[in-house]
């Protein structure tokens, strides 16, 4: 028997309860073990549901609890998700999170805790939501440099460019609707601007070359510069507009970013639509490799929390070795790296730049669009009035 | 030190060689320690090439050479593939295989002996090259009941339906196409035919439950009987045609096939284009995740060898262990699942089966096509005269 305590029974606490509940023997099979959760902290109460009776406000009623294996942390933010979980490392307990605010801020130390203490500290739900990525990374991508890995990681913003791509309306109001139908929350800065992506790339970057990154040394371009004129633009040019969380390698150097991309139907990522995730992963012996999935909701991502857990209780005294070396990993001044880019002036503006195709459409007489040649950021930063958009 | 024997130096056996050394130190850093090709078994002579000096054409030089930690099988084929792997196993060495064949003929068997001599058999490459799809089959999506896995498991069956959907060209021109620029083979059976991705969507769905699934028994429609017709129609209902390897749950019932799918643009598979692989697999918590990346390919399926190589190499002593019980799975009789179909008649054929949708085209005068009501598999085929094709 591996008893299980769970921190949050919000919408990712109570899927776990639920898939270890509806799969319990499926789980049963994979772990070689029974697998129960006896403790749930919450603040709230829960009367008559399921976990009424093990329901706990304290957090030391788990702490203390000696027969508890492993800990699910699924409370998100850092505070108390982080002192919490490394008592419990300290304590001997694994833990399994879905929580990327904790994984990108604390990583390393809590990796080198659970270390340390002969036991696992796992987040696989951190990114990607149900979508199997950072262990394929981590045991499966091991052959190869990895030259970049680009993913579209927030399920919000690529709901509206989707929306805006479809119905040709305009960022404001297409945000506005899907607040309305809830796949954006009532304050969707995290989305929005891009920050939630960007935690998510930096876990993926740490993990694909074994050193911490930090995100905020990430530079973060959300998709409100987004106007329905860029997209209809880009629909002429038979591409769309994504955001990407992305690193690459550059002449040796390690960039990333978060921005938002322009791709045509040649790129794995041009099909992922709606709140759908997906990360591509180019080696250079493997070419291009992409998983794709829900990057969010209750089951998906528990689902990949219990992937963890199965692998923690099968594993309850040995560390499994996760490499992400707490020095720092110095990114590329992002401005220097080069790109292809999509440009929008107005009609009577200079054009300075190194031009490939030029493009004006009926419905948008204001502008000119082009696409450029090979510029850096800086080069392309300094065209003034020009709004632009990597192309990738 | 680990040392590698490499049974085969032809397009895979030579890329594991070429990875192996070009990403040598990576591939030391995920193993922490330095492996090493110190013998190659080929018939042939490759007279001033890298392996010269280490060539063998004698197998026993392998077998019986002790120093030999782990034998790369890329051979292809069963025999003597077969011998080969069962010795070296039994002589207490590890094998990493790309051998579909070898596999889906004899997976529980050399599963077995890997297990009671404590080494490892691995077969990450004998499905969708380099693309990970069987570590995450077995470690990642481990949560979950698995209610179906569908594939575009076979690249060359791909190229040509997409060709014969760009450009609306009939299958045999498409097909010699597809043969003078080297995508289909002189003898193409074991690709248009389907019993390649028969034995990987065999090998897939074993992994899945656990349970040894004979690609013998399982139903193999190929694509030589896609006319352009066929596609035309497909394209004017917004969908395409993909060959499929296919398993799903019906009523608690596993049926597995190879047969063309007819997808629509919100199924993942749909952007899967030319040569390219992808594989879905849907879960009852997790919903659709989707892998895709070359399924063939000199390097990209070496990765995948050297990625069984790593894990094999830090797992010298110890088996991992692999469930794939050897008493067959019992699949269901495929003509009575049910499905959707797609439909082609000669224009005065009488229509005996429900209708959902009805459709002609000027350019094929001589047909009319319907999207039927869910049926059996026995229904659709007693249709006298219809060409049909499921709905995925």
């Amino acid at each position: 028997m591996v008893n299980v305590a769970v921190l949050g029974y919000g919408t990712i606490g109570s899927g776990v309860v639920e898939v270890l509940a509806k799969n319990k023997e499926i789980v049963k099979e994979h772990t070689g073990d029974e697998i129960r959760v006896t403790r749930v902290l919450d603040l709230r109460e829960f009367p008559g549901s399921a976990i009424e009776k093990i329901l706990t406000h304290d957090f030391n009623d788990i702490a203390d609890d000696d027969s508890v294996d492993i800990v699910v942390e699924v409370m998100g933010g850092t505070r108390p998700a982080y002192d919490f979980v490394k008592t419990c490392l300290e304590r001997g307990k694994s833990v399994v999170t879905s929580n990327k605010a904790l994984v990108a801020a604390y990583g390393p130390e809590l990796i080198r805790i659970a270390r340390e203490n002969r036991v696992n500290f796992m987040f696989e739900a951190s990114v990607g939501g149900g979508i199997p990525i950072i262990r394929p990374l981590l045991r499966c991508i091991t052959a190869d440099d990895i030259l970049e890995i680009s993913g579209i990681l927030n399920g919000t913003t690529n709901f509206i460019l989707t929306k805006m791509y479809n119905e040709g309306s305009a960022f404001e109001p297409t945000l506005k609707e899907a607040q309305a139908l809830g796949y954006a929350e009532a304050d969707p800065t995290a989305d929005i601007e891009g920050y939630d992506p960007c935690r998510k790339i930096a876990i993926l970057t740490s993990l694909a070359y074994g050193r911490f990154v930090d995100f905020e040394e990430i530079s973060c371009t959300g998709i409100t510069g987004i106007t329905s004129a860029d997209i209809a633009f880009a629909k002429a040019l038979g591409k769309k507009i994504k955001l990407f969380g992305s690193s690459f390698k550059q002449n040796g150097t390690v960039y990333a970013e978060v921005a938002p991309a322009m791709i045509g139907p040649e790129h794995p990522l041009y099909a992922v639509e709606d709140v759908m995730n997906a990360i591509m992963v180019t080696g250079n012996m493997l070419g291009n490799v992409m998983f794709y999935g829900a990057g969010a909701g209750s089951l998906p991502t528990a689902s990949a929390v219990v992937s963890d857990i199965i692998v923690e209780a099968k594993h309850l005294d040995e560390n499994i070795k996760i490499v992400m070396e707490p020095e720092k990993m110095v990114l590329g001044d992002i401005s220097k790296a080069t790109s292809r880019y999509f440009v929008r002036l107005p009609k009577d503006a200079e054009v300075s730049f190194p031009v490939e195709e030029e493009l004006s459409l009926p419905d948008y007489p204001e502008y000119k669009a082009f696409l450029t040649g090979e510029m850096t950021g800086a080069e392309i930063a300094a065209v003034s009035e020009a709004a632009f958009i990597k192309l990738r």
